[in-house]
């Protein structure tokens, strides 16, 4: 896949260098001048100055923010993978469009509007309007895909297809206002199984280490386990050796061979939004492991994302491990939550986006100590 | 001090135990009709299971709720044992009011009053009035102390007087209307100091499990935590005999002998809370230790607490380990989040007051399966 990006982020760290190391020093110096004990407030003051640095500026803020879930069905399903059946992505996308699903009820929570993007719902569209903006369906709903163990989970003009439907769902929310703040999360029964089979690819996970990124996804039993590893199992080994013949391009190729169309478009999105300085906000296993794709394909992506939770699933943390273990701005892949959350559809992620808010909300408000008069630690 | 009350909570788990059940039962009945996996909102879900219990409502809600923080000077601080001279209690105070504190904007930005009750600040009243009933000086604010090493932090009728000004605080918040959760928090220059001597006390800590409870506090160098330490580990040593002596009394005595007014009265407060079915918010370890006394005292109380977060003083995860050690309800006391705070001020409590709100929110607003006609997991 010669023509595929790979994605530079200008910028990060080179053109605007000087321009975010100001911003981020700024932040620092009235960090430190607000009435509480240096570094008290610990991660959140660490998140401030990521702010700073992807936003290029001191007073960081995550309003107006969006939420965009990719939803898509997936060939890999009928292999008897997942405990639901499949059309309750369908329904899901519904659910989430008229307002009963979980993710629908933390945006509303939060304020933020929610996209629901359509990249691949079996069947005709969901709806037949875009319900106000509120339900897109991508062109590349309708292209071909495969199941990852016979054939690749879809061919070379399909990820292309996925990668830029990401990337125009962010480019629309842009055209209609300014965004600092992107909440990135997912829908699509059986993409626990992409999930881990990309997890696995993308960090040569065999045997023991292979079963122990094959998690339960939405609660199956033994035996539905047992071939969900086997699927994965297969479905890496059919590609390893491609993806080893060309790391450059393994995370491309992962996404291709064993991702699935929404795991490309969350890529494309958040490709989208840290190159023009949104935040991105990631959710759990599967919005992970998109992650963990597009830091393969470009490490400085890296310094744009915020992972939301720990999800519940055991492949998220060796996934998140192996993103710490990368050179750079990895090491900011410590996770906001964890509160043993398995749902995706974007709701760890919507937790996590209070602590952003309120990291900016402090940082905007809080009074210094000479405004309130508040002798420093010396007494001033 | 056998006048001293010993909290019994009726219904916990006597009096009122089967309408708690039924309430508990009736909101797990819908919770597993919602449009998710069983299980898949993890500590979300066991979180409403608690408020249903706490609140005897199968629809638990956390709003209308408040924030109270305690605040008092400590002889002990002039012993050097903190960065920060004794004027920034007296200095914060007026800025939790003013709105300038961490405190203050996080309650802005959840929407909670903010209700400051001095119950030690050292000189005249902060404020000649109570600034719209945001801050209250309590009689107890002149009453005799001491320094913990010379003698007890406060003489029974001191202990008494901050137990009562607690409890009087949430009756005059129940007085203005419904009360469905209280968020819980200090401030007192010194106030680590105390904690750490509360926590060794009551779980018997000594020798090198001691100094693993004291803590850098707001930041202090080497020299001062030092002088801590042998400060903490005189005053558990001069009292140890004592408490021993009467298990039943421990927690007040510990919270007599080496607390403050502010720890006092926040048990005062929980207890008070707690018996009218009111959800009690913990913040960091300056309250904890105080939930620790309560619950020493009042086992059955810790049903009543959710612990907000893990500080990052040491002291904070041994106290919560012993109270997860205590038989039956203790067994809650995981904390929310974990984000390196040390601040104090209900600051990591109101952080987690978000969670609650969104457990509440997705358990009141999602849709049901039959709702939103999505098939079950047997594809009903």
């Amino acid at each position: 896949m010669p023509e595929l990006p790979r994605w530079t982020f200008p910028g990060w760290p080179s053109a605007a260098a000087g321009e975010r190391a100001a911003a981020v020093e700024a932040f620092a110096a009235r960090d430190g001048a607000l009435t509480k004990p240096a570094g008290s407030l610990g991660v959140l003051e660490a998140l401030g100055r990521r702010l700073a640095h992807v936003q290029r500026d001191p007073r960081p803020q995550v309003r107006p923010a969006a939420c965009l879930v990719f939803a898509s069905d997936h060939p890999v399903a009928a292999l008897g993978v997942s405990a639901y059946p499949v059309g309750v992505t369908r329904a899901m996308v519904a659910n989430f469009v008229r307002g009963g699903a979980a993710a629908s009820v933390l945006c509303k929570r939060a304020g933020l509007p929610l996209h629901v993007i359509d990249v691949g719902v079996a069947g005709p569209p969901v709806f037949a309007d875009d319900r106000g903006g509120r339900y897109t369906r991508a062109g590349v709903a309708d292209a071909a895909v495969g199941d990852l163990v016979t054939s690749d989970a879809m061919p070379p003009s399909t990820y292309r297809a996925a990668l830029s439907a990401g990337a125009a769902a962010v480019a629309a929310r842009l055209a209609a206002g300014p965004l600092r703040a992107l909440v990135i999360g997912e829908m699509g029964i059986g993409n626990t199984t992409c999930a881990a089979a990309v997890t696995a690819a993308l960090t040569g996970a065999a045997g023991a280490d292979l079963d122990a990124v094959v998690g339960r996804g939405t609660g199956i039993d033994d035996a539905t386990w047992a071939r969900k590893r086997d699927v994965v199992a297969t479905a890496v080994g059919r590609v390893r050796t491609i993806l080893s013949a060309d790391p450059d391009a393994a995370g491309h190729r992962a996404l291709a061979a064993l991702g699935g169309r929404e795991l490309a478009a969350m890529v494309g999105a958040m490709a989208h939004a840290i190159e023009r300085d949104v935040i991105v906000l990631v959710d759990g296993y599967i919005a992970s492991a998109a992650a963990l794709a597009l830091c393969t394909i470009a490490p400085a992506a890296a310094a744009g994302l915020v992972f939301g939770h720990q999800s519940r699933e055991p492949g998220h943390q060796r996934l998140l491990a192996a993103l710490r273990a990368q050179p750079g701005d990895a090491v900011h892949a410590r996770p906001l939550l964890d509160l043993d959350l398995a749902l995706g559809e974007a709701s760890g992620a919507l937790l996590a986006f209070d602590l952003l808010d309120a990291a900016c909300c402090l940082h905007d408000q809080m009074a210094t100590f000479a405004e309130a008069a508040v002798p420093d630690r010396e007494g001033r």
